[in-house]
């Protein structure tokens, strides 16, 4: 154990994001399991006290990490058309999935599967940042012209990461972010509302 | 321990239903957790040996009476309406999931996400009953001639049970059938396949 008090002093964005870095960094080396309030603390140079001052237990102090981390600027994704600004988002999310945040989501899941309690906790702490970004993708391409503003429902907003998230996180068989986007989130962004079925031929849609 | 040598020999089909009962009956009333070759080799007065020479690991024997009990037959979801029939189906999804067939999804789930050997195990003893049921029930539909085959993809197919799944197990807000069924479900097996957005107006379909 080493004496961190003789250290100089770090402001309070300084060392969040210390620790934000060691959590991420404990996922990617050592796994879910390994990321404790004590191997936390030792990694950003810090004492427990900081970390409990901050989180209760590890669960919040990791989501925070995992969120702090996850690109919640929208200005990045903007190509001019709806598919290709999807096809990058989904793109990114696979990679995220790839990272310590699916080592962190998959730990957090697996917990929670069985505990409903804090299934509740992880879910209260999530800032739903993804689902944020792609709802300014599809109203920007609304604002063009490009879709049907009255397509657009949360359902379908959150079709596409629910898929997405269930075939890599559960399902686990291949997966392919195009075939996806073309097969199922446009087409979804591009049908009006209704109730029923629509007729194969005939009058495309109820006045 | 009870000596079952003693009692009448059952023949394989009638051990076998007996072993699932027990399966179901301990998931139900213990959890995940207390399902082991003892437990159920106890329940269903029977040896260990019976259970190992069917199934190496208390997994696939868990997962072979689960899906032992999903119902295969699509005879019993068949009211002429598409709309209707996928209603039906969900709603059965959506029960399974809240009875011990959840509760071994959850278990086998939590297992797996940390261990990608398991979960390629899980992933082979899965029959996809009920993936076989959406697409009797859709292809009948397609037949009547209410959607176009032309729309019926395996993506969109796969689509409405993965959303299901994500949102029951993983995301845990509440959840509407009927409402998955309207605005993304129905919508995607009536609108075609295309690569690239459909413009909002002018004529809806390619030739």
């Amino acid at each position: 154990m080493t004496d961190h008090r003789t250290e100089p002093r770090r402001r309070g964005d300084q060392l969040l994001s210390a620790i934000h870095d060691a959590v991420l960094a404990e996922l990617a080396e050592h796994g879910y399991a390994a990321v404790t309030m004590e191997t936390v603390a030792q990694r950003a140079r810090t004492g427990k006290a900081s970390l409990y001052r901050r989180w209760p237990t590890r669960v919040e102090m990791i989501m925070d990490a995992i969120y702090s981390r996850l690109p919640a600027d929208d200005s990045m994704i903007d190509t001019g058309s709806l598919r290709s600004d999807l096809i990058m988002l989904f793109e990114r999310f696979v990679g995220e999935l790839a990272g310590p945040v699916g080592v962190a989501l998959r730990g957090l899941w697996a917990e929670s599967l069985g505990d409903r309690e804090q299934h509740a906790r992880v879910r209260g702490y999530s800032r739903n940042g993804g689902l944020r970004l792609l709802r300014t993708i599809i109203m920007r391409a609304a604002a063009r012209g490009e879709i049907d503003p009255a397509a657009i429902t949360d359902q379908r907003v959150e079709a596409g990461p629910a898929i997405l998230r269930y075939r890599i996180l559960l399902d686990g068989r291949p997966f392919e972010v195009a075939a996806l986007v073309d097969e199922v989130v446009l087409p979804l962004l591009t049908v009006p509302v209704t109730e029923g079925v629509q007729p194969v031929s005939g009058s495309p849609a109820r006045p």
